[in-house]
């Protein structure tokens, strides 16, 4: 028997149909990519957005259309997200820190029809244009005071282009599993994939994040997201933010620490998220100017591990920090660190070994930990295993691939090694791709690196697995000392001594002048795999 | 073109599947109706009603079959509610406190095959249970030791029952549509009307619960609700606290100012919800004792307006005091009245003005006001409309009444007139079948009667629309004075000028013993109405 509710397809547009009625008047402050601040509200956003979806519908936009931004955080480019949802298109946002081969590459396989960016990167795109045959047309968003010459395919100014339609428009409607959204990502080996969100998934997402463990922000806060739309929705703040109320700080090209510093402090920011780096800016900013930012309460850090000495930091300020874990995959939250009420009392380095794990996951994400058979493993806090994940708004599949990437249990698998306690905290230990598994048994690169920078003479450590004899594999660890330092193998590995279980210490320490890193500053493991493909370990003669 | 993200139907069974494997731990406690305070967790809840669902499995108990029951909040009634929509059966909670008519006319009417029940029901239903053929058992919550003869069909202690099986079992799986939950709702006019809920509506009802402008309670917070589980699932709290990982308080059988305070107290209850009277309850128990409550963070009142006096004895005590409005048409969360930011530095009066609003609608809740010909009325919180509301946890239908209930926008008639400011904060002033239509322009019955109600002498009034020749309805004050008092129609009359618009001033004023009321304690309107059919007002005559 079927329940008898309304049928009310969980539609993107429906959130910012929901902000402009009830919170209409809330501000979405924007650094602009011209110059100034600009203010405007979600009122005027929804307006503007429809004014983008009818003008998208007279250039013959249509359902299932794709269209690419490449573009900051600004109200512009949420009106456009909002109005190229809205008809039934898909927001294709492209990531301009790619390199210019991968953007071609993605634009041509999403067969995007227009591309809509920032002046920033007209250059970048100028340069690839004659290599991208489906963009129709390229829409800058500025006006046309600061709308340059350019030799983009009809290139027009955003807000000439949408001055052309009066807004007298609706939404069109339907099935709440339309795609809505789409993001590549780019991993260290193979073609790109895209990742094809939902209407459904969008608002589920949103819903999901607005709990008070997760982001929960609500239409009392300030929100400033550093992190870009271009990475995995700015973590679902976009469609987050304005389900709540919640006024919202956007920073434009601006990402340095002074800048984010002073969005923060005059616009009495209370959440913010993005990446460590953006936050070890911001600190050293803070520090440098002996700053404050009373009215900020929590910091939401994703997309690589937050180091101890940074979560610190924000702790000794009063700052709630967390931690949280994700993949665009995941639209992208799959944890949140938020302190659930047995570890809500803990202080010092108790409460601070908690902070740095990744969190737990919130409901509608299902996680299980499973060794390489796909047998699940204890939640322990110790046993490791491959992280796969479950959920309404995860992955079923890539964009134009066919291969199965789901369990005989619908799972996805994460390519992450983590554990995880009686609680749900889980921790990521590793890539499954960088383990190195030793007799049976895995050891975590990533735990070896983090030892290893710590001796004061490196730079970066990286750890791969190298072919043993006996035990399969065993790792060897690559060093790039500080300039204009020096030290020995054997100082490296005496600094590790004790601080490991015996059994993890390299059998190996190779130096070298600089370790390679993927476009978006990842170490590029599959390099040095490459380059130590026949090295011959020390212990492997024994 | 359809998204790629996972198929993951939104099921209730998966919330306590959340709850068991995150926050396992997280107690539910309960005064049990044997009298002891009884504790349990979400993992032992969820174990239980895997046996629950089991049992009923073994029972016959299929998709679509109907199981009832008829009991206060207590962790077995939880377990049940999860093992009954765990195998896609339909958990009808019955009010105990409707009529017995009522009571057997509901269960007829929903075909119930089996009720569950609490000790204190057995002497009710031992009374219907001839009246009752689709009931094939009863299952009495409580266990051997407690388990009194009684002539009701196969009955057995929940206890034993459960017993029978060993708990190794799994959900079944169906369509995220398929109904779940049952709850009728009865009006002053006509036959009881059921509400289906779907596990879709009930899973969404949650997440929109747990924002932190709704509900939204944390992991970290302590929940307690006084509303029942079988009015509107207990506002959902059924479902988001184990959502949220949130710990439960179950009062059982004893809703009286002591017993509340005292779980309260004991349990370091953080947001508690529940109707007036519960508070009023309270309120005049901790004002006797002295007594304080420091843990208390958040008071939601719903089911009917929250008194002016008790906002502000709740807000001098520093709890915030959330008015809610719902119904069961609308799972039942409609608006909630968190204060939104243009609101929060307001005090003293000016802040009790909007407390005493009913709210603003969350996100998946959408709401108009319109005229009688439908026509939208703006939002500028003075103008009168009735208010319709639409969403995905909003009834389209009843059960087995053919009739279409949404307008041609599918909006729900809510049969209350209301004005809404804007910022979307919803005020009711009146059930539109009891608004007086004065010369096409609307009078609140409710408003003239909370006037009326201030004046010293009066215990209760109520306010009806007489014919008028002229004006086609006028407002007729029937008044019931306190014990002992006297007072003439001038007295109260004159009390009541210059208090509202010289319109609004009743024609005239009549003197009853006792006002008439509903089994759930409303206002009889349609008694008084067929008492005065033929009453003719002083100023018809003019």
């Amino acid at each position: 028997m079927r329940g008898l509710m309304q049928d009310w397809p969980m539609l993107c547009h429906r959130i910012i149909d929901h902000a402009a009625m009830v919170h209409g008047e809330r501000e979405v402050v924007t650094r602009s990519v011209e110059g100034p601040i600009h203010r405007t509200n979600y009122a005027e956003i929804r307006a503007r957005a429809l004014k983008v979806s009818q003008r998208l519908d007279r250039e013959g936009i249509a359902l299932g259309d794709r269209v690419a931004t490449i573009a900051w955080n600004t109200w512009r480019h949420l009106e456009a997200w909002y109005g190229i949802m809205g008809i039934g298109a898909i927001c294709h946002t492209v990531n301009p820190r790619l390199f210019p081969e991968q953007i071609a590459w993605i634009i041509n396989h999403a067969e995007d029809r227009i591309v809509m960016t920032d002046l920033t990167f007209i250059p970048l795109l100028e340069k690839l244009a004659d290599k991208l045959p489906s963009v129709e047309r390229y829409i800058i968003f500025t006006d046309k005071a600061h709308m340059p010459q350019t030799a983009l395919k009809n290139a027009v100014a955003y807000e000439d282009w949408i001055a052309e339609v009066d807004g007298d428009f609706t939404w069109k409607t339907f099935d709440e599993n339309t795609a809505a959204a789409m993001c590549y990502t780019s991993g260290t080996t193979g073609d790109p994939k895209g990742v094809l969100y939902s209407h459904r998934s969008n608002v589920l997402h949103s819903m999901m994040a607005n709990n008070g463990d997760a982001l929960g922000a609500t239409s009392k806060d300030t929100m400033l997201p550093v992190v870009p739309l271009f990475h995995a929705n700015s973590w679902g703040i976009a469609f987050s933010a304005p389900a709540m109320g919640t006024k919202l700080v956007m920073p434009g090209a601006k990402l340095d620490g002074a800048s984010v510093y002073e969005l923060l402090d005059t616009e009495n920011v209370t959440y913010t998220a993005g990446v460590p780096t953006v936050w070890l800016m911001l600190l050293q900013h803070m520090e440098k100017q002996h700053a404050t930012l009373p009215h900020l309460k929590v910091v939401i850090c994703g997309g690589s591990a937050m180091p101890r000495s940074m979560i610190k930091a924000f702790d000794d300020m009063g700052i709630e920090v967390r931690h949280a874990w994700g993949m665009t995959e995941m639209s992208p939250i799959g944890t949140v660190g938020a302190l659930q009420s047995y570890y809500s009392n803990l202080t010092g380095e108790a409460k601070l070994d908690i902070l740095q794990m990744q969190g737990y996951a919130p409901f509608m994400v299902e996680m299980k930990i499973t060794d390489d058979a796909g047998r699940r493993l204890p939640w322990d806090g110790k046993t490791y295993g491959r992280l796969k994940v479950r959920g309404p708004a995860v992955s079923g599949a890539y964009y134009r691939v066919k291969d199965n990437i789901l369990d005989d249990e619908g799972y996805f698998d994460t390519g992450d090694v983590a554990t995880i306690d009686q609680h749900g905290y889980m921790r990521i230990t590793d890539r499954s791709k960088d383990v190195i598994k030793s007799g049976g048994e895995w050891i975590s690169s990533i735990d070896l690196e983090n030892l290893a920078v710590g001796h004061p003479m490196v730079a970066e450590a990286a750890v791969i697995g190298v072919h043993h004899p006996k035990w399969d594999e065993r790792p060897l660890l690559i060093v790039q000392l500080k300039q204009g330092n020096t030290a020995t193998r054997e100082d490296i590995l005496k600094y590790m001594e004790g601080k490991i279980a015996k059994w993890w210490m390299p059998d190996d320490v190779v130096f070298v002048d600089s370790i390679p890193h993927t476009a978006t500053g990842k170490i590029l493991k599959t390099a040095l795999r490459d380059q130590f493909k026949t090295y011959s370990l020390p212990t492997a003669a024994a």
